[in-house]
């Protein structure tokens, strides 16, 4: 519960150790007393710039369905917490999506966070509806959906509050902003803020016909952050996109964009027995083309074999840290092809460490999932 | 422990469990005060074949991490409780692969299991030192291994009781045979009782110069069955194979034939970054080769897409019958193309239910793994 009193054994837990990790930061003892005396003056207490920062990197670093947290420390978080209206937390996500180089000119992806208000105990808070800040709509039409069939509830909620897309497979979703007191206010992304790749593949030229495109940047809108007892229920993220994401998740689940059918018959493939394993050679010609597509259009994305040694990597700092990595071995393995990638062989330590991300059950009342 | 006294608490569950789950055994109060009176004069008690059969099912149905147990009630039990010496057991698992349809002249391959003698409390017991009844040697050679690597200790176990193998990539290892108070006794399985499938791909003519090949029954023989209190050290069984277990895992593995670089070379793949999927590329045409080997072969082997929608209807049987089905996530997900299988997309009850099988940590004193 976002908006439960705060916790003083999580604040202390939390600061004791930032400020082990960061000698920098002076002697932990004094700040406790502050905190201390915050939190029972007015139930909740106010994180520094610099224990927000390493909070939140630590929240990443914690995360346990993530594969990508080699690269932890590089998190360059937005301090928002003083944003209030709808207009300036939107103008504050088309910004994000600019820093992470996810805007139109950009490619070059970098980690970033965007932390706005803290929860305050028993008061209402500024709300995102979306679960990414770019998403694709999903329509239903017949019994069938044009477009990402995920977002088909979220869609049509949009549509209520007088939102019209083109009825394209690929139209951006607007931003649904709700600020306390307020009705809910709907934004366009404007496109310098949404870089999309085109999905071509480097050997099958009729893969172009089948028109698929995909946004440069997953920004994840739809979890609340947790910091030595304190919420933030806003505080969208985004790393760069792992190939198979896109490729062996979002083009190809059945209940997805569910496009391994048609790429096995534009490829000949027969698709008469299981056996002949059509699935998985347009399956990986689906990954191929995404990768293929981002590298040429110069936008960061990577592999499942090479995030895979990154973590292994990982794993290996974080020993040499004297830390546990607490992992999530159904996350961490990848879709596809996991058996050849060196993250399935072993088993990992399932914890659950905080300052840490916790899906955000109440933000939305059109929840995707 | 396998030689510890029988718990009788552990005895009255499966007979009770037994007994209603088929009635035509009659009541199961008699046969309760028959157990309870044996398991006090003699400290253990000796199931009757019907409880030995539907144990050994029971077994199977409640293995959290077997994909296959769809057919769990076809389970050919083949009763050796009364093979004592060496020789005896050998011709009993030689037996085995011929009724599993593995032999000369087989493929049409059923699961099966060959129940040995149960350990009785403080006594010695017989053993197979083999983990699997057919496996192929893999010789240490300056620094590298030809044939199984995961053999490597094994094989140079069984070389150091005299034995000689051709020194090729798919020599079948002995069967190492140990009774109490005698040395373990080396057994060459007769050609008449292995069948294999020399591994060739639907277009690839090269494939064939690799010179794969693979035996016909995966036979677990490293598995200790426990059914109600009772151990059966000796208990190998066997199901037909998933082809992944040999193209993506025996194959592909790094640490085991590791055939991945070798066959992208051959096809000719681009191997200059992993972002060209070159490794899942020949991934899926090893697992395309070892199908339509088998099945053109006539040997039995299923698909990992097809199994998956059996585990599904397995799920779905179990739930009509009112019980939950143990699975292990980890397990179950096939490691090629986990994310398009039906298996991927939701978590299983995770429970230690008896009767089962578990590993005989005692077995062998050159374990494999
Ligand atoms: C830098 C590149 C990054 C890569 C390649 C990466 C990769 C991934 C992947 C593949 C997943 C699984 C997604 C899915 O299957 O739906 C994941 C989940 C997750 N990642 Fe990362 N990640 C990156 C950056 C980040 C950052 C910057 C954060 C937070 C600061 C983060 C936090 C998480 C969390 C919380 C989840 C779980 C999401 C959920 O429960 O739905 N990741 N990541
Ligand atoms: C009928 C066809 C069968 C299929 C397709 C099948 C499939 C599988 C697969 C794919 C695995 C994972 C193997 C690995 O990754 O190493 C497995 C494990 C297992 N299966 Fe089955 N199975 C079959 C029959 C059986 C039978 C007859 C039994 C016992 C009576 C059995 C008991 C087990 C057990 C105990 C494991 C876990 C082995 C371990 O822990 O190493 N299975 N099965």
């Amino acid at each position: 519960d976002p908006i439960a009193p705060i916790d003083p054994g999580e604040a202390e837990d939390f600061l004791r150790q930032c400020y082990l990790e960061n000698p920098r930061l002076g002697p932990v003892e004094p700040r406790l007393a502050i905190v201390r005396a915050q939190i029972a003056a007015t139930g909740s207490y106010v994180h520094t710039t610099e224990e927000l920062s390493y909070g939140a990197k630590m929240a990443w670093r914690n995360s346990s369905r993530c594969i990508g947290r080699l690269y932890w420390r590089s998190l360059v978080v937005l301090d928002r917490r003083r944003a209030r209206t709808a207009d300036e937390i939107f103008s504050l996500l088309v910004h994000h999506l600019q820093a992470a180089g996810g805007g139109q000119e950009g490619g070059k992806i970098r980690p970033v966070i965007s932390i706005f208000a803290a929860a305050q105990p028993g008061q209402p808070y500024a709300k995102l509806w979306n679960e990414q800040l770019v998403r694709y709509a999903g329509y239903r039409r017949d019994g069938d959906v044009v477009g990402d069939p995920r977002q088909a509830d979220f869609t049509a909620a949009m549509e209520g509050f007088g939102w019209r897309g083109k009825g394209d497979a690929f139209d951006i979703l607007p931003l649904a902003v709700e600020v306390p007191g307020e009705p809910v206010r709907l934004y366009e992304l404007p496109e310098r803020a949404v870089l999309e790749v085109p999905v071509t593949h480097p050997e099958f030229g009729w893969f172009a016909e089948l028109g698929l495109r995909w946004h440069a940047v997953p920004a994840i809108s739809n979890m609340r952050l947790t910091i030595g007892g304190v919420n933030y229920p806003l505080a969208p993220f985004n790393g760069w996109y792992m190939g198979s994401e896109i490729g062996a998740r979002n083009f190809a689940d059945a209940d997805r964009y569910n496009l391994l059918p048609t790429v096995a018959e534009r490829m000949g493939l027969d698709t008469s027995s299981e056996s002949t394993l059509w699935r998985d050679r347009a399956l990986v010609e689906l990954n191929r083309a995404v990768l293929w597509s981002f590298e040429k259009a110069g936008v960061r994305i990577s592999d499942h074999h090479t995030e895979s040694q990154r973590f292994m990597s990982h794993l290996r700092n974080e020993e040499k840290a004297g830390r546990q990595v607490p992992a999530d071995w159904t996350w961490i393995v990848p879709p596809i092809s996991g058996g050849i990638t060196p993250v399935f062989h072993r088993y990992y330590a399932e914890m659950d460490l905080r300052p840490n991300f916790y899906p955000n059950e109440h933000a939305c009342p059109y929840a995707q999932n």
